[in-house]
């Protein structure tokens, strides 16, 4: 399962900032890394009077542009989706996900935290805080970083969770919409079970990645 | 499966006028359309400075922005993906996908014919070519309507795509990338034994949606 570490803070602690220099350092430290922007009040994509802007206009729910080099989507939906189905749905190709905001969601948490905003985070390790990053001192019982100290900050996130020997295999089962945990046995014979019937089809031979949909 | 039909036709012939049209009115006869945009030369979205455009700058392969009502995902690609992915992957609340372009893709098309361009198509029956939609007449073999036509149009794909009973029950497969055809029994028996599986799993009583993905 693709990790996923949220970075968290009030508005304006510098959120994007960090996350563009901690994205940038671990694109430069060869990582593929996705990112999840949270937007509670909406937002506007695309631009007025393209192809797909006017599709989406006229009212289809969801609008894909696909080019030889980079693909988008833009979806209505009726309820925000849950951070879970996002890792399922939407990445496959990246070693971590980071997040901007989601501070309800239950992964782990790096927390901005500025002097000029009050010095207390906002997180607790109860709700998964695993570090800080700021400008001042803090007093929590989790790593602090110096808001600069991108080098320091990857390197943490690069043992936590990047340099973790790759599961040997990987099942990932949602059901109707909700993820569901899988214990190693069970895992290995839901993931045998199905390679085995799916190796039997023609064209199916030794299969390495096998997705499925039903419903 | 969701029906896809492109819309196909030279340069400027008004593809994107008529699925506006066509998206509009199959939109407010209640049904879910989803639009895929081929193009070729590559594009831009997202707004310079916004929080994800930066996200995405500083190396991210993945961008995705989640909010109540709209979720989007901007992803960098090695080579273009297939309609059939895309169709398995960013498509599942929909009845009918129309994509804009697509004129190599397998799949039913209806071209866009304009006399100041010449009046002869640039598809064939051959091509999967199953109407026309013209300002002139078109000396073809399949259903030529005006291009002003679009209750005309919008009822042709609703006798073709969207009147069809619905199949019972789909069980999509893509092994290594690939989607797989499976012959109704087939597709019975992996759903079946699926299912099976699944509902013996806490939680998973009598699952209407399976998920999986394997790797």
């Amino acid at each position: 399962m693709i990790p996923i570490v949220s970075i968290v803070g009030r508005s304006n602690s510098g959120k994007t900032t960090l996350i563009e220099r901690v994205v940038a350092e671990l694109t430069r430290r060869n990582y593929k890394v996705g990112t999840v922007k949270h937007d509670v009040h909406g937002f506007d994509i695309d631009k007025e009077g393209k192809d797909s802007w006017r599709h989406k206009k006229a009212g289809a729910r969801t609008v894909v542009i696909s080019s030889p080099n980079k693909i988008a989507m833009i979806r209505d939906v009726d309820t925000e989706i849950e951070l879970d189905r996002i890792r399922f749905s939407l990445f496959e190709d990246v070693d971590i996900i980071i997040t901007e905001g989601y501070k309800k969601a239950m992964n782990p948490k790096i927390e901005v935290v500025r002097k000029a905003q009050g010095s207390k985070p906002i997180c607790s390790k109860d709700e998964q805080l695993i570090a800080v990053a700021t400008d001042t001192e803090v007093d929590i019982d989790v790593p602090c970083f110096n808001i600069n100290d991108v080098e320091g900050i990857s390197n943490f996130l690069e043992e936590t969770f990047l340099k973790k020997a790759k599961e040997e295999r990987s099942c990932l089962l949602m059901v109707d919409g909700k993820s569901v945990p899988l214990k190693p046995f069970i895992r290995d014979f839901l993931a045998d079970s199905i390679k085995g019937m799916v190796n039997s089809l023609k064209g199916c031979k030794d299969p390495k990645k096998i997705e499925i949909r039903i419903d």
